[in-house]
């Protein structure tokens, strides 16, 4: 038992060093480049796709859980509208659009950058899916820009949930992103969300990598 | 006349310390938000518009000379099309269309991140205007980030023409750009060019202030 017990040990430890060492002495992280979405409640989902109805996966995210719906939705705000946005599952508690603030200028109205779910006072849009309409009274923000971090890196570099960095990305458009917030989960994979603008005023693709420099 | 001549001179002294102090201590640049436009040559301007043809001033633009004119034409790209899109005068040697690299997804065209005016070897595009259609066969880019300068205020903070700088905005989404080009002419009114990506990228807006800080 005792032999068997310390071989598991040994794995575990061997594995998380193997980890810690990947990460090599600089912080780097992968940037995902997030396209404007939804989220969607049950409720609403319900309206816009029929009682009942559930979303069916087209790809997974990086994110673990987390995909992208083969459904899509029409986005509509006071002076224009998208179609096929795509809807990002698993359902969630509210309703939430993801834009960049230049989709904002499309749709005629100003989205706030905040943090994911903090859209209490955010301007209001219409959503129109295959059964229904639903209108929303608000829930639309500019994603702040964040990083998703798994506990041991954040360990390996002193880095803590909340945290506000600098992320330097040397692409063809170099550029130092400031006020990037820093959020740790063990759900999480190591990955730095940015909107479209700011991938493009970088010059960034999916999978370039930044690294973390202190504010 | 020596007298005069003293008076001329102490009044010039005196109107460019006056000018020196205003520049401050810190390098401030009052930055301008550009969307998507075209400059087009006499002769393509003839045929989207009619033989002899002449651009009608809508607005003056802050670099002296230039001006937003009243017309604009339609871009097509291979994927998709914006219709009336600024001309920007006076007309210059060769046509050249300036857009981001967002509208690059749109038009369904990679416009390389270039100085203005080289614009070899970028892709085509169609113009259409009221009397006509020309088929480029090059001269599409996404302006390389910039920053018109007076030589005094170049001298004044030990700043060279074609000099590649950082620059900081403490805008609602605090931003460093780096490789940001230097132009320095005595016909150049100081202000920093950045496209709607980056602008929006940094939450900035017009007349917002960025800070010259070195690479």
């Amino acid at each position: 038992m005792i032999s068997n017990n310390q071989g598991l040990v040994e794995k575990i430890v061997s594995e998380i060093v193997k980890r810690l060492l990947s990460y090599g002495d600089e912080p780097l992280v992968p940037i995902g480049v997030s396209n404007r979405h939804v989220h969607l409640s049950k409720e609403d989902l319900e309206i816009l796709f029929g009682s009942g109805y559930e979303l069916t996966k087209m790809k997974d995210l990086k994110q673990p859980g987390q995909y992208a719906a083969q459904e899509t939705v029409m986005v509509i705000g006071p002076k224009g509208k998208f179609e096929n946005v795509r809807i990002l599952g698993p359902v969630r508690k509210e309703t939430q659009l993801e834009i960049s603030i230049s989709d904002g200028f499309v749709l005629g109205l100003k989205a706030p950058v905040r943090e994911s779910g903090k859209t209490q006072g955010t301007p209001g849009f219409i959503l129109k899916g295959p059964k229904g309409s639903v209108e929303k009274e608000y829930g639309v923000i500019a994603a702040l820009r964040h990083i998703h971090m798994p506990p041991d890196y954040a360990a390996h570099f002193g880095l803590m949930d909340k945290e506000m960095v600098s992320v330097e990305v040397n692409s063809p458009r170099r550029i130092i992103f400031h006020d990037v917030l820093i959020r740790v989960s063990d759900q999480y994979v190591l990955e730095m969300h940015l909107d479209i603008d700011e991938a493009n005023a970088g010059g960034i693709g999916n999978d370039d990598l930044g690294k973390i420099v202190r504010d």
